[in-house]
Formats: C-alpha cells, sequence, structure tokens
C-alpha cells in the first residue's frame, strides 16, 4: 500500500485522534489553563513518537512548552521544518456556541471545536502524513523537523528567543505552516503575503477614585468620554487611519501585484454574509481583498470602564481601557508603529486625563516568493489534492514566525494552509471542513514525495 | 431623662444596631442578594418595633420588599413621612476597598463600610431618635409614617405604584428625607434642589457574529470604533452636551439663585483633592457649584465591547454596549431626554452599524420651598445640634422619590441630609462621620420637638 492510500484507509483514525487533541482545552492566554497546555504538549509529542519520529520531546521555554521532533531519514534529501501551533484562543462568549467548544462536534461535514482549524487540525495533517510514510514506506521520502509552539495566540513571545538559541536544530532548506485558509473547497490558495501586527493597551485615568456621578458630573470629566473620543480620532470617515506617519513605511501596491489580487476569486455578497454586514467599510481606493490583506488596519479589540454588571450604576469611572491591534504590512515594524500610536494618542488625550499605553506584543508583516522549488512541488501538491491549481494570495492575518524564519534561520515559508474563510476563527463556532483535512493529509504527502523528487 | 440625654448616653448601642445593619449586604441590583434584602427588611422592621412603633411591616412590592411603619399618638399635630432606603450599591470594585465593605471598621471617627453614609447609617437616624422619645417620654411629640425602600440604588421602580397605592397609609404634612450631605462636619446644609436623573443603555451591534480582526480588519466597521465616535460626539469641547432641544426645557438660573449659590463656601482645591482631579472639566460659563447641582450633565457610567480579559485576543467584535446617565434640571423630564438621546444617537450612527437604546429607569428633577413651617423647624433644629445655621444649596444626585411626594401626595420634603463629601458615596471605601451620626440624631430629635411647637 502506498502512502496515500494508507492514508485514506485510515482516516477514521486520523480523526478520532483530532478529536482527542480538541479536547484538551489548551488556551494559552488563560493562567488557568496551564495544566491543559502541558497535557496538550504531553499528548502532540506521544503522537509524534507514535507516527515515527526517532526524537519527539516538550523543551520548556520561559512560557509554555515547545514541542520539537525530527527524523532525518535522508541525509542527502531536503529538510523541511514543520510549524504549527497548539494552543487555542478563548473560548469566550460561551453562550453564542452552538455546540460545547471542546467537545468536537460533527455536523455534515464540519468538524466544531476551539482549535479545529487554528491550527491542531492543520498542524494535525503533518502528524498523519508522517504516519502514512512510516507505517507503507518505512519512514518519509525528505527530512523533517517540527516545531509546535503553545503560544501563537498570545503572540510568541518565547519563539523568538527558541529559535535563537536552537539555530542548529532547527536547520532546514524551507518552513511549511499550516495556519491559514484557502478560497473555498474547492479551490486551494496559497498565501504569500501575511500582515503584521502590534498589539497595545490603553488606560485613561481620570479621578484617582471611582465618583458619584451624580455629585460630580458636569465638573469631572469622564475618562470613558476621553478615551472614546481618542478612538474616534483613529481614522477619518474613510476609514484611513490618522495617526502622523503610520502609512510612511507602507509599501505602494504596484499594478502587477493589483492585477494578480483582482484576478482572486470574490463574491462580494457571500463575503458580505460571511463578515455578518449588510455593508463594507474601509479605505474607498482599495478593494476588499487589498483592505485586508495588502492594507494596514486598525481595531480596538477590547474596550472596558466603569459599571458593565446588569442593571445600573451610577458612577463617574476612575479609569477607562481598550485593547488596540495594528495589522501592518511591508515595511512597517511593531515597534514602530506601537511609537506612533503611542505618540498620537498623547497628544490627542485632553489634558483633563492621564494616559498609559503599553507593548503587549507585535510581529513583522511578510512576502515570500513564489518561484522557488519548495513554493513549485506545494502548488502540484495543491493541484494533485484538491484537482484545482492553486491561487496566490495575501491574507489579513499575522504569522510573525515567518519574519523570524528568514532572519534566524536565512529560510523561507510555504503556507500551507487547509482552512476556509469561513471557519469562524477566533470565534464562536470555530470548524473545521473534514475533506479539507483529509485533502490537507495527501497535499502534506504529495509535496513530500515532490519535494523529494 | 429627656431625649437629647437619652441618645447622649446611648450612643454605643447606636452604633452597635447600624454596625449590624450594614452587615447585611443588601445590595438590590445583584439577583443573588435577594435573601439579604430580605433579612435587612426584617431586621429592619424589628428595630422600628423594638424602637416603639405600633405598627411595623414588611410589605411586599413587585420587585425588594418597602418596611412601613406609622405611630400617631397625638392626633392633632403634624404628621411627617420619613423616607429612607435599606438598600446599598454594589461593591465592586473590591480590591479597592481598604476594609472589607460589608464588615463596618471604624477608623478614626469614621465609619467604613458599604451603605454607611448611603443611606444606612442616615435612615437609622430617625430610628433611633423616636427610640430616645420612647424610653423618656413615652412617645415622639409629633406622628410619625415610614417609608423605608429596598430599590433606590437601581432606580425605586416599585416605589411610584406603592405611594400610588397607599396614599392613606402614607398621609402626612410633610416628608423628611436623609439622604443627603452637609457642607462639612461643621457646617449644615439644606438641599432645596435636586437633579433628576434619566438612564438608559446602548447596544451596537457590527457584524453578526465576532470576527478575527485579522482576517476582516479594514473592511468592516467595527462598533467599539462606532459607538466611540458617537459617544464622542455628544459632548462639545466645552462639555456642553450636543443633544439638540436638549437644553431647550432647562430653566435658567436667575441672577438671585446664582448669587446664593455664590455664597456657599467652596474651597477649590479641596474640592479638586475630593475629586481626585488636577483640573475640573465642564461648562465654563458656570461655577462648579452650579455645574454639579444646577446644570444637567451627562455621563458614561459604563462602556464594554470586544475581549477584556487579561491578554490578548485578536477580535473584531460584534458588539459594544454603553450605560449613559443623565443628570436632569428643572423643567427636563427623564422620558423626553430619553426621547432626545435616543433620536440623536440613532441619527450619528454610522449606516455601517445598528443601534438599539434601551431606558433603564428615570427620576424627576426637584426644588422646594424655603419658607414652610417644616423648613423653619429644621433650619432651627440644625442650627441646635451643629452650632452653625444650615446653608441652602443644590446638589447633583437625584432622589425621585420628592417629586413623587409632591404628585401624588401633596406634600414638599425636607432634605435633612447628615452625608459629607468625602463620604465616597458609590464607590471603594464608603464610611460614615460618626460625629455626623450623632449629631443627626440630635437633629432629628430636636426637628420633631420644634415641629410639635
Amino acid at each position: 500500500m502506498n502512502p496515500l492510500d494508507y492514508a485514506r484507509a485510515h482516516s477514521a483514525e486520523a480523526l478520532a485522534e483530532l478529536e482527542e487533541f480538541l479536547r484538551i482545552p489548551s488556551i494559552s492566554t488563560q493562567a488557568e489553563h496551564k495544566p491543559d497546555m502541558e497535557r496538550a504538549a504531553g499528548w502532540l509529542r506521544d503522537q509524534l513518537l507514535a507516527a515515527g519520529f526517532p526524537r519527539a520531546e516538550v523543551m520548556p521555554t520561559a512560557g509554555h512548552p515547545i514541542v520539537y521532533a525530527e527524523w532525518q531519514p535522508h541525509p542527502g534529501r531536503p529538510t523541511i521544518l514543520v510549524y504549527g501551533h497548539y494552543d487555542v484562543q478563548p473560548a469566550d462568549p460561551l453562550d453564542l456556541w452552538r455546540t460545547p467548544p471542546f467537545e468536537p462536534t460533527r455536523i455534515g461535514d464540519d468538524l466544531f471545536g476551539r482549535g479545529s482549524s487554528d491550527d491542531k487540525g492543520q498542524l494535525y495533517t503533518h502528524v498523519t502524513a508522517v504516519k502514512a510514510f512510516k507505517e507503507t514506506l518505512g519512514a518519509p521520502p525528505v527530512n523533517i523537523r517540527c516545531l509546535f509552539e503553545g503560544e501563537e495566540e498570545s503572540g510568541s513571545p518565547s519563539l523568538a528567543p527558541f529559535i535563537q538559541k536552537h539555530k542548529e536544530l532547527l536547520a532546514a532548506d524551507v518552513a511549511v505552516v499550516s495556519d491559514g485558509q484557502i478560497i473555498d473547497k474547492e479551490t486551494p490558495a496559497i498565501v504569500y503575503g501575511l500582515r503584521g501586527i502590534s498589539y497595545l493597551e490603553v488606560k485613561v485615568t481620570g479621578p484617582a477614585g471611582d465618583l458619584h456621578s451624580g455629585g460630580y458630573g458636569g465638573a469631572v470629566h469622564n475618562p470613558i468620554h476621553a478615551l472614546s473620543t481618542m478612538i474616534a480620532g483613529l481614522h477619518d470617515a474613510n476609514g484611513r487611519i490618522t495617526i502622523p506617519g503610520f502609512y510612511d513605511s507602507v509599501r505602494d501596491l504596484d499594478p502587477q501585484e493589483r492585477a494578480g489580487l483582482a484576478r482572486i476569486p470574490f463574491d462580494r455578497d457571500a463575503w458580505l454574509q460571511q463578515a455578518g454586514v449588510s455593508q463594507a467599510w474601509g479605505e474607498p481606493d482599495y478593494s476588499i481583498i487589498e483592505r485586508t490583506g495588502a492594507r494596514p488596519a486598525l481595531d480596538v479589540n477590547g474596550i472596558w470602564g466603569g459599571y458593565i454588571e446588569p442593571g445600573a450604576k451610577t458612577v463617574l469611572p476612575s479609569k477607562a481601557y481598550a485593547k488596540i491591534s495594528m495589522r501592518l504590512v511591508p515595511d512597517q515594524e511593531p515597534q514602530e508603529a506601537f511609537r506612533l500610536i503611542e505618540q498620537h494618542l498623547k497628544a490627542i488625550a485632553p489634558k483633563t486625563v492621564s494616559v498609559e499605553v503599553q507593548y503587549l506584543h507585535g510581529g513583522n508583516p511578510a512576502i515570500v516568493r513564489r518561484d522557488s522549488a519548495p513554493m513549485k512541488a506545494a502548488v502540484r501538491a495543491y493541484a494533485a489534492a484538491f484537482g484545482a491549481e492553486p491561487i496566490f494570495v495575501r491574507t489579513g492575518g499575522s504569522i510573525p514566525v515567518i519574519a523570524e524564519f528568514q532572519k534566524e534561520l536565512g529560510i523561507e515559508t510555504i503556507l500551507m494552509g487547509f482552512g476556509l474563510p469561513d471557519d469562524n476563527l477566533h470565534a464562536p463556532n470555530e470548524k473545521f471542513h473534514l475533506p479539507n483535512y483529509f485533502r490537507g493529509i495527501e497535499t502534506v504527502i504529495r509535496f513530500q514525495e515532490f519535494l523529494a523528487g
């Protein structure tokens, strides 16, 4: 039996293992889930060993551990470095989930559960592919190293130090990351551009303590009003970001690239439906694909202050807070973007309040070549598994590790995603389309075969 | 022994009873405290019976019960209706309290605890005063009815229906409300004007569900941005409210009243210190006393949306919320103010979002006469107990019951407050200045004596 047939014959097993993975609530941003993080890392190591990797271990970091594995059966052939993450987003708001987030539930062709698409399901295609090689040919046709981190959803603070410290362990010819999406279930895509991110928290302080709004309202500036005014001042009426200097390092899109992006199939009504809005918003001179993939953006991801429980409390609060993230494109830099917004927020803050701005995390934007040998192998693998040529796209999310691989290991990354645009990432009812899971396993098998030559 | 000497001799007992009262966490806005509300009502009824009231009972309402008591020893003399509330504000944020909110703690001359000043301590002066009459003269010198509600901190939804239903039970010549503050510990004050309130909640909906800000940021309007812009649009740069028509029914302050308000002792530095701010804010043409007592105000009392836990989540949220209250002055009306803000919020909302506005509660502003016989008795009582003439002031808080007494029972209200401006009402570390408690008891005793003639 060849590896592809083996994988097809053992799809039920691959599904059962993924469901086991999804039952572990490995939420990296919430301290109470630390034991679950350790459990997820140990489970993943055990599966890598079972898949045939002669070396697989849980390696400590300053934060959540990294799961590392290697199998180098063919010294003369290329080595791929597979990256993925076993941590997941928080599941809240829980009341909007139709199935329990950590009890994977199959509805039709979809598997619902937190982390199903981002990133456990996509990561696990690689484990399953290697197992298929082991069970049929005894070993994969190329050399493989795995780097699975547990802090992607909290900004990967330990990843760069780990890469810098373990360059030899991670030496490879190309990196492969399956943590993205394709166009639709019949149309694969390869992402060659990713936005970066700069994430921060703002604290606005008005009075030193909470006040009674009856006694002080009208004579003390409410920090919620001040913060609201500052947030209102971050965009103009067209959705363009008003931070001075913000667009200075944004690389213009050349006509050829815009033409390429315009060829990506795009159904405006379907997009509106998926987004759950009646109309789009943002820079009028750019298409929606450009706005979300090739242009920077700024979003308040959270805001809070004062009394937010049911009922009424007449408080004039001392403090108001916001979490803000900026999506960056080449050649913007996270720290520089932070410096600009910090400066701007302090400049536009009324004198009646004080403002503190804290950098939480960041990642560089990235663009990779479309004509390398691994990229060509990936194109052929997708075409064989999906029966359609992959389309080259840019995407709005951030995978900071790509810039890190380039910088520290000198390698490019193939973004071999298998998710779909309606997978509800970072939202209630996250799901993974199961045919994509199985085609993903086939794509990985074929990619290794094509790369081996 | 006369009642005053009795009260002085039994101050330790009065303090112990108040501490017992404060230990009951009677938070009316939080469902889990319903048993505590019932406990507080029953405790208060028992104390009224012990103070000599021949009738005292816990009367059900659609919400929390009302404690009613009456003692009419002198059919020919005036009847006073004492109003107070046994419910308290929520205690959050708990981490800012220096002592446990429901474990009354004496530090120097102050008694710390939620409800100590607002309103258990002030309410209890009346219970103690009646007990002093009972133990010395056998009965108070006037007729007394007590109306103690348990929903003041949640907008008194059951109070107006109760008053309308029980007009005969509540028939009186004047109402007395001790739920306010004086100038400082040596300078009593009588409030003759109170602001009303109109309290509402706003929900702004952008996308139907939460989205990944990486995938959609830049092309979907974030409801937090929309809400912030709307809030920013509620005031101009001078702190004047920009809602069209909002000031139309605001009665102008005449020069004589402004002159009276200007005579109120006001230490700007002390006020800034108390408010915990470095500078005041608001309408430049009005003094701070006018801004907080005689002019309307609008405050966002709470705002929330998106991810508000520790750490970072890259969500573009579906919804953003705000609780907003407007403080009203004669002749503004809560429902009309709500109608105006609802209309304005919908008018300024961007088309990319939908807006729902919900009325939570309201109360009319009120002004009472300064030359009635009960008012003159109150002035003499304060002067005797504090050794200083009370000053006539207007205040920013709301006691909607005053308008209700006027409308339903045809009586005016004497606002006989004993709190201090730094009592931290509705905030952590609420306290009651104990000398005010004891002078309050004396003021109530003397008021009843002067009113009896």
